[in-house]
């Protein structure tokens, strides 16, 4: 007692805190042992040997060059990785633009939260993909902006449903400041919009004047290697501004992503780039590696993720039978699972996490929440098959226990689940 | 015309940008020839050999670790750097905290925007050094929050004159979110703040029930190596939110700072970092490199910077005479230098640049316009030694073309002016 009468009164900060503040963060206790959330990749394609070339060879040759800001490259980011990205773009997107078109961020996050900064005021509306990218509704709801989810197919956004929305917006006088889509492995669907369907969009964005968000940051992780141009590459009247990621394609804790706009919008965007640069170390070790090893490196990782794909498809058809449906999509790190109606995956979530079980609930996957609720979306990148296998029958299990749903478990009197079939004709498959 | 008429018209963002965004960036075209601006360093100090050293063993022990977000260590940051900072910061600032009271932040940048983000709401006030920090004021001019500055001598913040200004808000009703200093290198008057001082600071603090908000980017970098305690080590009440970097004392372009806090602070400041973590390469070749070297590597980098400042006073003192004054810092990379009257910085670093010398004009330094009118600071970190002797020289030309002081230029029927001493008993020098 005396010595806490002598001590000095701990300050209290709660009174100066803004009303707003999220709520506070939880200690971090490692990672779940079945961890099927966050873009987390395979360990095992994580090309070290080549990382410790890339990063000796370009440190001896301009590691003084840490000595300024920016390198000797300026605010856009480090120069020789803007100009493999230049090559990259054309050889993969179908984008032709210079590295003065291209803003290396950290991380496509930022990406996000620049193009925000660029357009939007609290009240504005945008329109999104009926499921979409967490953090980037997040971002919306925080910033004020309201978000309309507009309906997708195993293509992505559906026209129809985007050109009644957008219908609707000018009825009420509303322009809409983008419309958001992640066109090439949609996330959470998995889904790639075709070549058609981009110029159907720019179609529609174009006639109601709207520009277009394009987030492509999974567009590498392609199972045939075969993707459509860049909604950018299509624009004629330079209505887009795209964002990517080398999170995906290399390491996601590299911080580096990218911005890709005409010079018109990226010197209004420049000025909100306020951190100082992106971390030089990890732009020059990417520049360096990917010149020579990125087009080579892309078909490893994918058949890695394919295979973890296909175990967690495997897994789930054999925990939980017809209850889980999905399509088998054509590339990614993440599966798009809707389970019995019966099922709110953000019980599910909690009660799964307690069995050390981490997975997505799909209400935080959309603007509209009751469509949601009984989806999940599995991440397969990280944990390995062994990891996969087991997770999903613990899952299982928690469902079964909670909400009834699948009625048997694997083996024991469960009703017969076929082997699902990864190459059926139209590249989907429920089950 | 007909090839015009028949493309598309390019669309307009300008319509959709909120009102309140910056102007735009100019395309960046190099560093000028005499760059006296920037936190840039010194490139013969950037340890290239060890970094790579480093970036081979921790690559090769931990690489795989890259495809988690946040390697295994979670949303604080690395643990092997926080455990650094430990021990670094308990040996040189005297603070004793644990791994679970730093968190790693993309430079110190973004610890400001976080101690932002955590106490201040648009229309709020905050003290401030009477000059200080460029990016802090900028920082909270777009927040929409006041800074009052308070006034400084050769040891930093005047505590009568902080006592007189909390006590004028006092009388006001207003209490103010924190008080931002920087005591230990203070940016840009190079002052350090005496131990009784930084106690008297903290009761004064604790009697307005005002947090300090600590700011000691720059506390690596002092010529005899000896600094006194954190203000953050001293606070019994733990009312210190205290922030450091790497920039200076390894290399600015690797972005890697930290925050020191209450956990009870840090949990609520966690949610605001919303980049998905602080680049992980950088974090790793950093706690690599550190642990080893990091107190062998600091003795070496002060020497060449403090010998890069006698030539920056030395060339001063050549070629402005007594028209320039300025103190003589204990250390950091940039020179608080004031000018006669006449002489309107913001001027003359406008003709200085066309003339190819790049220097900070002393109002953007101030929250008081005037003050900073006739003063300007130099830095001298990345330079060459010539560089800035016919950079200073270029300076005091331009200067007296535009403003008629110096009277006369180096060597030219100058009057007197000796050689700097720079081991003057009190650690200033006025020339």
């Amino acid at each position: 007692m005396d010595a806490s009468a002598t001590a000095a009164k701990p300050f209290d900060f709660a009174p100066l805190l803004p009303a707003d503040l999220p709520a506070p963060a939880a200690k971090w206790n490692g990672f779940p042992k079945y961890n099927f959330v966050g873009g987390h990749n395979d360990a095992a394609q994580v090309p070290v040997d080549e990382l410790v070339a890339a990063a000796t060879a370009v440190l001896k040759r301009e590691g003084r060059t840490l000595a300024t800001y920016g390198l000797e490259s300026g605010p856009l980011g480090y120069r020789r990785l803007r100009e493999f990205l230049v090559e990259k773009l054309k050889r993969d997107a179908g984008i032709s633009c210079t590295a003065d078109e291209i803003l290396i961020t950290s991380g496509s996050l930022q990406g996000i939260e620049l193009v925000n900064g660029l357009l939007l005021s609290r009240g504005d509306t945008v329109l999104v993909e009926q499921v979409t990218y967490f953090g980037s509704l997040n971002r919306l709801a925080r910033l004020g902006v309201k978000a309309i989810g507009v309906p997708l197919d195993h293509e992505g956004l559906r026209l129809d449903a985007l050109s009644a929305a957008l219908d609707d917006l000018q009825a009420s006088g509303i322009r809409p400041k983008y419309i958001y889509t992640i066109p090439t492995v949609q996330n959470p669907t998995g889904a790639i919009m075709g070549e058609e369907r981009r110029l159907g969009l720019l179609r529609l964005a174009e006639a109601h004047n709207v520009p277009i968000f394009e987030d492509d940051c999974y567009a590498d992780l392609i199972w045939d290697g075969k993707r459509p141009p860049a909604i950018y590459a299509l624009s004629r009247s330079r209505n887009v501004i795209h964002i990517g990621s080398f999170s995906k394609s290399i390491a996601p804790a590299l911080r580096v992503g990218y911005v890709v706009a005409d010079w018109s919008v990226l010197s209004r965007m420049l000025p909100l780039k306020t951190d100082a640069g992106t971390g030089a170390l990890e732009q020059m070790v990417l520049a360096e590696y990917c010149a020579p090893h990125f087009a080579a490196h892309i078909p490893e990782l994918t058949r890695a993720l394919r295979a973890k794909l296909e175990t967690m498809m495997e897994a789930l058809a054999e925990q939980f039978g017809t209850a889980a449906e999905f399509d088998d999509p054509k590339g990614g790190i993440f599966l798009w699972v809707k389970l019995p109606g019966v099922v709110d995956t953000q019980k599910l979530a909690q009660a799964a996490l307690a069995a050390g079980v981490a997975i997505n609930p799909g209400f935080e996957w959309s603007p509209d929440k009751p469509y949601g609720k009984s989806r999940m979306r599995l991440c397969f990148g990280h944990p390995s098959h062994a990891e996969i296998r087991e997770g999903i029958a613990v899952l299982a299990d928690v469902c079964r226990r909670e909400f009834g749903v699948p009625s048997r478990i694997a083996n024991v009197e469960r009703p017969t689940a076929g082997r699902p079939v990864s190459d059926s004709q139209d590249g989907q498959r429920r089950l």
